[in-house]
């Protein structure tokens, strides 16, 4: 009756369930799943599915593995998201990322935020060298 | 009577916004100020104090510029602010931004609030690993 | 000095409180207010004014008592607000919400939200079927 | 060197996304695929993927189509994103829906707006029945 | 089949609605209605409702009726809401409000909106003094 | 590796962080710094930054000092930085802010946020008397 959901370790999963969680640690090269994995368990085809989403999108591409768990920190810095700041922070520190890197983020999703209300406050008009 | 505020052309501003744009376009290297700059130039020193905060959060750091523009992109995107995206995105594409490494920035941008959604909503608790 | 507002119990209430707090009883056949009414109780205009409008807006209508809830869930979900996840949840499942139902809910919370800002970011026009 | 993306016509398309309009037109029973389909075609990693997402996710469930739809509309209400509605909105019409039954929608979607400010606001405590 | 609703004119309202046009422009010493209201006509319970919570949050109080509309547009702009900053901007600028006021609130939102994201993202404790 | 970072107090801040907590406790004329400005201190220059944007855009100016603490906690309250309120909550406190101003600007965040949700979604066209 809760709104929160226990994470399901591993000795409780399904096999459904297992199968997932030995993609993550073999994608990852770990023996260990985090917590957002283990409360999405309570709904195999989410979990199947978000992870699917996460290796495609994370994985191999046109931007370097850091720079993309900058952007995932950086969103969910700016959306409030402690868990994920959390999670997805260990993750760019294990890639390389420095506090001062991390320091220089957060000063520039604050401001972000700051100077997003201010054009959209005042309704600025696109110029048309950006069109 | 407007929310929206016009903006305010070099012919037209007073010596303290001129010193400003001058600034801008000094730092930037180009002849023109975009209208986010014209439209604060009604506030002078919004205008001055804007500016500052910019140039130094987005100056030479431990960062390079292209990855702070992708940040500052991947905010105003998750934020919605259309105009921010069209100026940074701009500035993004001048430093190196390809279509491909655009298309892989909202892709995050758009899972990472999905992920956010639901590890706040489970009320996700933090591994000891992260701490 | 607390940002926190502390629970104000029935016993402790002014008659004008009381009589709130009756009618939520009465409404919904339970013999307790939840702690979000005990906190609006600080400001008795406010308490009258929100649970006059909550009486209203879901109470009978064009959608059934259970798919107004699973919509207050879903925005309170969007919207990180945990204490409207669980009390509006708990509503939900008394109404006959299942587990399943709701694990399908989260998932199109978190997809709504992915989607909501590559269409924002993207500027899609709206087709003319749409209009 | 602007932020939005023109829609790509079926005509203009390339085998690999001509395949994906296919299967949403199939899947829906239509003729046609709006824009912003034909916008994320300039990225057809991304667009294969949040089909396939939208599929699985909108798909037969615990949730009537209905209720699917008038959920996808209530969280992009929320978040304000126009196009969405009115793309969720014409479904959710086709579905069923009644204007009726959006209006009491959109009540809901603002009331659920106002409470979730004043519970994170007043920091409420979940009552242990709600546990 | 559209998203957005058109406005419904006094000399097309039915009575019901009307009445509630009458309260408005009493209420304001005004001889017009402005669209929010026309739209929400639509649904004469909501208009009814809404107009009755404006009446009752906005009217007279402990913070005078200059601040209120202050406030009003402070939320309106940092959420990004530009028929409420013009609406809302409009009556604070009848009851007072100066551009050089203005512009002093839209930096105060700008800035509550940077340094509500480091403190929220930097998960910073409560000073005791504060509780 | 933790998304937090402790508080630097005075006794072990660098002369660099020591010359802007004395600037903080001389501008207050108080003899304690609050948690925010000690955890931003990992970051020197950002903390310099804050602070002087703080510093100018809440000092005297067209809107008084109690104003423009209100117009701060309301957006903290619409944005759900619970630290945020609590701050400048009390900082409005000690300008002179009544409970019931407080409660009343909570009853306009709420009431706006479910506005601004309606206008939004029903995408209403601003008045030409409000241009």
């Amino acid at each position: 009756m809760s709104a929160r959901r226990e994470p399901i370790e591993y000795a409780d999963a399904s096999p459904e369930v297992r199968a997932v969680y030995d993609d993550i640690m073999a994608t990852r090269g770990t023996d260990w799943v985090n917590n957002f994995w283990k409360v999405l368990a309570h709904d195999p085809p989410t979990l199947r599915r978000i992870w699917a989403n996460i290796k495609e999108v994370m994985g191999p591409g046109a931007l370097d593995p850091l720079t993309k768990e900058l952007l995932y920190v950086a969103v969910s810095a700016s959306n409030g998201c402690q868990y994920c700041i959390a999670s997805h922070g260990a993750a760019a520190r294990k890639k390389g990322m420095s506090e001062a890197q991390y320091s220089e983020l957060l000063a520039i999703v604050g401001l972000a935020n700051e100077t997003n209300r201010l054009v959209t406050a005042l309704d600025v008009s696109i110029d048309p060298a950006f069109r």
